[in-house]
């Protein structure tokens, strides 16, 4: 809380930078390329991993949890799979550290590990390499498993969720017994990610499939949903790979199907992670600070006395109490911050900063008058409250506040996706205005590739409902069928 | 469910490894010493993480993520801490792979990190690295926080669940402005776990603390619940551990008191982990399989069907609907098992494996008579209970279950705790008999280590509780004031 943040409109990227700490979401360790998040920042985080798990539950997934290493023959066996991941891999070599002859701490070169082994990157190799033993016939399948796990990848340039060497995510795996199966699994994680995204998150998002050269590393059809940051750039906030037979035919799974022929499994994968924290705060928040979702929301509703003396502050605390009882008794969560240690005008810098919802002040006017100051963090506009409308006024109020975040974020992006018909206005829209550019492309690596160098924009996704359009390539002029959407993005 | 489960008689140790794996708890993943949690095993860790976590927040902690990675540096940092822990580090030492010339993957040595990075096998360092940052003042403390992580220490022997390279746990860092302050942390931590032992995983627990030498790596006190398992072993449940000034100091962690002193932080540290999974398999089950209490149960009531023809089927599943909207309702989780691939004996055999509390059955005879065949899993007794009672009786049943499996490892234990006043009355208990052996030692650590070297036992604790009572040590003769608890242990 020393100085003020830095604005938006004056370096996007350092406000993002300072808010994530100020707020006390995360900050950097000690460790290269890792974060620390931070108690308030877990506990968004706790949130989001409540609503996806019941989300995952109730479509018939099962969590488990598998090694965090890998063995490098295991990584090795896939061979997109790998290449897409070597270059990023924290490896192990020892297992044993000693005192040396000056008394300094240093590795044993006697605990030599015969193989090295890999901090998961992504667990499909161990994953697939359990499901050998675990599936033999039609009725093992479908196999519908997902991990809550930590995973590394050796980023060179990180940031505070958005990139960062460790990260948190969930990792879906599944197996079945037919390909049109495992595509209708693939979308309907996609869906349920979108579904997370617009209505906890209060972000909307396009779904949409990768083209080859965006896909992940070993994925026959990479679903994902694309969201739009407040400065034009777009982010990539969760996928679901259809894997197609790549992952059996490396481990050698097959099935005994209903007719007794063996057959290779079909899989998908899929995850979202930490990253979504970074999207979150990015979608909303202002120059004040965070503005969160009441959905998602650690506290919800903060009380904030304002008195003189501890008597005042007694005084209010009892009218305070049966409120937040019956506040917590409709499942809202509030705090009544009383600390003695902070003036009022701190505590509404702080919790405008940590973007809670509602903010209840009360003083002496307002025991005097039966009152409550209510202040919104979305619009920050205040009002005064009765006593006997409180409840239902907070009620109302979150909801409002979900639905206008959404609706603002909704707005936003209308307004940054916008068609053009040539490369020209491409590249002036790009840099003018940002957001989702709508363009026809040729469908070859060769122009994606060319447009990524010259502009940094990338082909974030084919939307799933794109519109039969028969045009021709901004850049070669070739025939394409349909429009793709490029942003630059993070 | 191929064949039979050894016999615990027979041979207890083979008894355990196969019924974790056959009750599809875990098993042993390619990589050494980690092992896969599968989906039956991870819903009850779950269980336990939901109530501990619980526990935690309602004690005033907080969530929150620290990096897997600790800088070689930092781990050298306490000078016992280091030595405890440096046998058994995994230790990542290069950051990507490449291709051979031959094609094959490999380490490639121009990514050499320049100083190891340690997988975590405990978080002080890195954590107390961080409060540095975070604590400057009084109004900072205590900071109670808490972190659910996975954590390595590579371990030459390793048992599913009992000893893995790689845990899952949760790990309590604490700092305060006081000793006093600090030490009731330690305490009340050790409390609730033993509460969570006792009233959930339905063991009793000894509380106590450690000697100087079984004490946790940088310590001052460690305090720890014992419990005993059916073999006569007994399994140090938790630790909780008052660090005096020794983290902060090796940090250089220091805060300014109301009266504007510079002075060093008191710390706390404690931890339950996947090893509670064992303790549960080995406090309850028996020769058929799995006994598991209702509460932590994730499946409490499975209801099987027993029919000829799918019209029959159709008849019991319209009766059983209702019956579990009900039971559903009363928060009771229940399972009704209607695949037509398995008969109603191999289903019967394979909820008993895995620990469901209660067996309903029903086939036509019910269906005439109104009736239900209810079977608690403790005790394998059935009974015939009319439909209008059958709801109550489960709810009954399960508390009653819960009740009678703790009662009869409350009277294991009594009858394997055996006061000795003499070496070789010790050595004859110990072999015959097992459990735990009350006796005076003379409180050096060269008895002790000759105990253990010369019979295996260890002295598991001091009780909290222990009663004043002078005598004289078995071995030494020299005087004694109290009797300590030792114990063949996992």
């Amino acid at each position: 809380m020393s100085k003020k943040l830095t604005k938006r409109a004056e370096d996007y990227s350092k406000w993002y930078n300072e808010l994530v700490v100020k707020a006390d979401l995360a900050e950097n360790s000690g460790v290269r390329g890792c974060m620390v998040i931070k108690p308030y920042g877990y506990a968004i985080w706790e949130k989001m991993q409540a609503e996806l798990d019941r989300m995952f539950k109730e479509t018939g997934h099962e969590n488990a949890y598998f090694p965090i290493f890998i063995p490098k023959s295991y990584l090795s066996k896939e061979a997109s799979h790998v290449e897409g991941f070597a270059k990023e891999c924290a490896v192990v070599t020892h297992y044993r550290l000693k005192t040396a002859e000056d008394g300094s701490i240093i590795v044993d070169e006697d605990a030599k590990l015969e193989e090295e082994l890999i901090v998961r990157p992504t667990s499909e190799t161990i994953i697939w390499d359990t499901y050998k033993k675990w599936i033999q016939s039609y009725r093992d399948l479908p196999l519908l498993i997902n991990q809550w796990a930590n995973v590394v990848r050796w980023e060179m340039r990180t940031r505070l969720f958005l990139r960062t060497a460790e990260f948190l995510w969930q990792e879906g795996h599944t197996a079945h017994a037919t390909e049109s199966e495992a595509i209708v699994e693939a979308e309907q994680m996609m869906n349920i990610y979108a579904d997370f995204a617009e209505n906890f998150m209060a972000m909307p998002v396009i779904k949409g499939v990768k083209t080859a050269s965006e896909r992940f590393a070993g994925a026959i059809e990479t679903y994902c949903i694309e969201a739009l940051m407040q400065d034009g750039k777009a982010l990539q906030a969760g996928t679901s790979h259809f894997l197609g037979q790549n992952f059996a035919k490396a481990f050698d799974v097959k099935f005994a199907t209903k007719e007794g022929k063996q057959e290779y499994v079909w899989a998908t994968s899929w995850g979202v992670s930490t990253r979504l924290m970074g999207a979150l705060v990015m979608t909303h928040s202002d120059d004040n600070g965070l503005v969160l979702p009441p959905k998602l929301a650690p506290i919800q509703v903060v009380i904030i006395p304002i008195y003189k003396g501890l008597e005042q502050l007694d005084a209010i605390a009892e009218r305070v109490g049966p409120l937040v009882k019956e506040l917590r008794a409709k499942g809202i969560s509030v705090k009544f911050d009383n600390r003695d240690t902070h003036k009022p005008g701190f505590k509404f810098n702080e919790y405008e900063l940590k973007g809670v919802p509602i903010r209840i002040a009360l003083g002496q006017r307002d025991m005097d008058n039966g009152t409550f100051e209510v202040a919104r963090r979305d619009t920050l506009e205040k009002q005064i409250v009765k006593a006997d409308e409180i409840v239902e006024k907070i009620e109302g109020l979150l909801e409002e506040i979900q639905e206008n975040i959404y609706k603002k974020a909704i707005d936003h992006r209308a307004n940054h996706i916008t068609e053009v018909n040539s490369y020209d206005e491409f590249k002036v829209i790009l840099e003018s205005k940002g957001g989702f550019i709508s363009a026809h492309w040729d469908g070859t690596d060769e122009t994606e590739e060319r447009i990524k160098n010259e502009t940094k924009a990338t082909i974030r996704c084919i939307p799933i409902d794109v519109k039969e359009e028969n045009g021709s390539c901004m850049i070669t002029g070739k025939p394409s069928k349909n429009r793709v959407l490029f942003a630059k993005a993070y």
